[in-house]
């Protein structure tokens, strides 16, 4: 099957861990054999396992292009928002992709599908028999109704209504209050998943009328003057020809921590000590000291290079205009050529450390206004600065000053630490160059 | 008058601020106008308030030297113990070092006291009638008694009796039933605050009479073989001719996150956002990021580069076996010449920040296994490597392989990041020598 995963944006209603650049669906937090994985590791390896052949795509933004090909490899398919203009136009601009940039065909069928619920894998069995549905081309869109719990005053609605002509529609609801939710579930409602199975030539339609083309390129030059407005808005609630394929399994929110510890099988991540009087605490740590958590109920201690969390979990969810008011520099970043880690911030200088992976290496710049010294502590590779190439090993430095041209190569994975010095560091002091051939 | 402070031993009961090479008395924790202050800085300051010309002996081990002279300034007294030998040989010792050392006379008093009691100005006061009244001579000794709040049974009570005499006498009994304590101070019973005042002659006495000499030098060359005796049970307990003079201000024992908190004026100290669901948190943190804390009763939250601690307070006081459960290399120190703090560990390398005070200098030393890079971020001075002498500046590099003798010298305040690169780092790996002339 063809599926679009919907990679939302930046959120920091998980933070430390999530920021201005890691959203929440990177987090490794999900306990596998081997080590930990994020929640779009896990729904890849779901969809893999239903669907071997699955040809997946990401749409989302370039920020977080680098950090999709390491979690997931080089491999997927990225369909790039140039900036956010809410889901009818990044699953405009996907669909696009796919049949400009990917070669599928408009009569081929397509699933979106939102990058984040906690699911079990028969989730993705229905999203395969929407796939199948929207093959037939029996209706022209289908939609995932998750069977409801308790009525929850988060969700949308898809309830059962019956159309002008007698036949049988749906209406949609946004958020109802818990009576009316309650009404809604005794009537045959369902949770609106957010899934959506159509025939690419559908969508296409859509785009042509709603924003004039459905040209791939077209969309993408001039994706930044389209109209923030969702796919539900602009589609689905517009729409007569639609069925409903109902799935009754897991399906979580992780929105929050509350949520999202529910999901964790052990209660820490990293170095933690939880102590016996502990009732329902959950540490998550990315440093490398310890936390003691000793007494506590029902908290959530998370701690990462941003800041330290901790919270009562049902307060958990209320973190974001807290978060906004800090007003932080970026403390740790994952880009196409490995990691790196603020260690320390002085005024007048920065340090660092780089994590390369093997093969990898930075662009070739320059920076204005600051030094720089690299000191290898593991790893070999080589530099170049100034067109000057030279082999590099742990133990050996490396001075750059002010406007040098300079970048390194990892042979092996190579770890550096990095002295910024100068009094306006920035990461926007940055000048990208050609590499030297 | 004279004084003795007993800056007493390493405590992880205030884990992760204090550790095995800083005590819970350095932890700068108490508001003051113009920043924070530690308990044994506001212990000097408030002794300095109730007599200017008060002469302060600290009784310590030589691990806290650079901290009190950080903290209180290069003139303090410090009457070292080579190593921990408990009170009675601790106070004979400073006792001799008050006669051998700074020549005073075995005619004149002296007052003993923690050096970490949490009280008002007016103890002072006590303290100081104390030492009048050991001036005057008419007992050998003259003991402070705390008028008690509560039946605790975590303290000392000294207790009124008869002497067979039938004069006045007291008794000493340690940490008593709720009930008998109860008992014990509905006669008249006074928690036993550890602050003893006499002559030196007294106490130089009970030096020769149980450790077989009295001179400073000798004790000093010979502490290792004394045996383990505190002053309570080798001196006061044996004595008849005391006087208990009574102090009924606050006093607290600031030795769990508990207790120390209730001396706090504010509710953090660092970076600290507590919301308003919250209810008697406290925050102190020491790192560069934020801490939040939301929806939590009762909770002490504090954070150092040695870790992070998330505790009820009512809890707080059994994280000892934890922390000696962890096995944590130090994160950072005070040193005589400054400080230093580590960013960041990895095999083969360990990274640190190293700032040296204005003028001061490390010892001319050098490394068997490995190798040092140091980058200058701040500050000037100059370095000596292998006999040869340079000045450094801000972005200046020196590097040291292993065995070669280095040092440096800071003129102004001068911070460094230093990268330790070898397979086998340890604070061990380190020979001094001379400076060059």
């Amino acid at each position: 099957m063809n599926i679009i995963l919907l990679s939302g944006g930046s959120g920091k209603r998980l933070w430390p861990l999530s920021n201005d650049i890691r959203s929440k669906q990177f987090i490794k937090i999900f306990k596998t054999d081997t080590g930990y994985e994020s929640m779009v590791q896990r729904i890849f390896r779901q969809i893999t396992a239903v669907d071997p052949s699955a040809d997946v795509t990401i749409a989302t933004s370039k920020s977080q292009v680098s950090t999709i090909h390491n979690q997931l490899g080089p491999d997927v398919g990225i369909s790039v928002e140039p900036c956010r203009r809410d889901t009818f136009a990044a699953i405009a601009l996907a669909t696009a992709y796919l049949r400009d940039v990917k070669g599928v065909s408009e009569n081929e069928a397509v699933v979106v599908c939102p990058v984040d619920p906690y699911v079990e894998e028969s989730y993705f069995e229905c999203v395969n028999e929407l796939y199948e549905a929207a093959q037939r081309g029996e209706s022209n869109l289908v939609l995932m109704g998750i069977e409801p719990t308790y009525p929850s005053e988060k969700y949308g609605y898809i309830k059962p209504k019956q159309n002008a002509d007698g036949s049988q529609g749906w209406g949609f609801t946004e958020k109802p209050t818990a009576q009316k939710a309650a009404e809604y579930i005794e009537s045959g409602a369902l949770w609106n998943g957010g899934v959506f199975a159509y025939k690419l030539s559908y969508v296409l339609g859509k785009s042509k009328e709603l924003l004039g083309t459905s040209d791939y390129y077209t969309l993408f030059n001039g994706y930044e003057k389209y109209k923030k407005i969702s796919f539900d808005y602009a589609v689905v609630e517009q729409e007569t020809s639609i069925d409903v394929l109902k799935y009754s399994g897991t399906w979580k929110d992780l929105g929050t921590w509350n949520t999202l510890t529910e999901a964790m099988e052990e209660n820490s991540v990293g170095e933690a000590i939880i102590d016996d009087s502990c009732d329902n605490v959950h540490v998550v740590n990315e440093l490398d000291v310890p936390v003691i958590a000793m007494g506590l109920k029902d908290v959530i201690i998370s701690a990462s290079p941003e800041g330290i969390l901790v919270s009562d979990k049902n307060k958990s969810s209320y973190i974001k205009p807290i978060v906004d008011s800090l007003n932080q520099s970026v403390m740790f970043a994952d880009k196409s050529w490995g990691t790196y880690k603020v260690l320390d911030i002085e005024d007048g200088s920065l340090t660092i450390k780089v994590t390369l992976k093997a093969g990898e290496h930075m662009y070739y710049h320059s920076h204005e206004r600051r030094d720089e010294v690299w000191t290898v502590i593991s790893g070999i590779g080589k530099t170049i600065v100034d067109g000057m190439e030279q082999p590099i090993k742990v133990g050996d430095v490396i001075t750059m000053a002010a406007g040098c041209k300079h970048t390194v190569i990892a042979e092996t994975e190579l770890q550096m630490i990095e002295v910024q010095i100068g009094n306006d560091i920035s990461v926007s002091d940055k000048k990208k160059y050609e590499m030297p051939s």
